[in-house]
């Protein structure tokens, strides 16, 4: 199966009222699960972080790191993880954010990131955008720069974009509707 | 930097007494935020993973993601999650299990692996055995082969390998003590 041949919509599964009432949750499994729609996306990814010259990719757990770590093994640099509380073992800092339901807060290794290391953000879905700029602020007060972000999804009507205007950003796909 | 200079240890930090007096926590995060001993650890797995001809990869939340994705990548196959309670959306078989602080619960899609699919179970440490054993009893559940396992440390005196004596067994990284 080559690029072209693969719509990627059809390798995610939109499930009604998940977590919550009114809620439609768009499942990255089935994309995951598949090798060439997983290579395809990781892919056009890749060739985002490779233009803006990235020498790191973050992201927070769990499905960030489904994201991103390929992205990172195929340019060969690392990968840094934005984690909940009570995982990351060695000294942190931390932000609090909103969610689209409810409030969380996001933990960094201090050595995570290198001042100056040039860094983009993925996760899987763009919603809200409070995760990703969660991550944005955490890597900018480790002293990187943030050259981008990049998502498989992004949920278009919630508007996640205008809270990371001052940033590259790169969605494979787009949903209307929250 | 080549895979014959890398010394593994040098990227795995120990910290004592997390995520309970008496622990001492082998943290993998020096080794995947740099990028040439992530990259020569993926391509140990991968290989084990290739002569085992492993067409899915599967690995438990949130840093078992971290390991398997590359390898999955690298190999043009998928990835199959297993998860903690209220993360995947769809139908789902779980397992309940014994940690080595606690007890947990672990969860896939019904659909995650297809029936006779040769599936490589991954995670980041082999200590009790406890996560691995779930994550293999799930996949073989779900009608899936495990034709190995895989890991970057394993904790040696808490005798995870006999709970999955079943199966090849891949560790980079071994230490003494808990």
């Amino acid at each position: 199966m080559t690029e072209k041949e693969i719509d990627f919509h059809d390798y995610i599964a939109s499930v009604p009222d998940f977590p919550e009432p009114g809620i439609i949750f768009r499942d990255i499994s089935p994309l995951m699960e598949n090798g060439p729609a997983y290579a395809a996306a990781t892919a056009k990814i890749t060739a985002f972080a490779k233009e803006h010259g990235a020498e790191m990719i973050c992201g927070p757990e769990a499905r960030g790191f489904i994201v991103g770590c390929p992205v990172a093994d195929r340019l060969g640099i690392g990968f840094a993880p934005a984690r909940k509380k009570g995982k990351l073992p060695r000294e942190t800092i931390s932000v609090t954010y909103d969610l689209e339901y409810g409030q969380a807060e996001l933990f960094m290794h201090k050595d995570a990131v290198k001042p100056g290391q040039k860094v983009l953000v993925v996760d899987d879905l763009l919603a809200t955008g409070g995760t990703i700029k969660a991550t944005i602020d955490l890597v900018e007060r480790l002293g990187g720069i943030v050259v981008g972000t990049a998502f498989l999804i992004e949920l278009v009507d919630l508007k996640g974009r205008e809270k990371i205007k001052d940033y590259d950003l790169f969605t494979l796909l787009q949903y209307e509707g929250s």
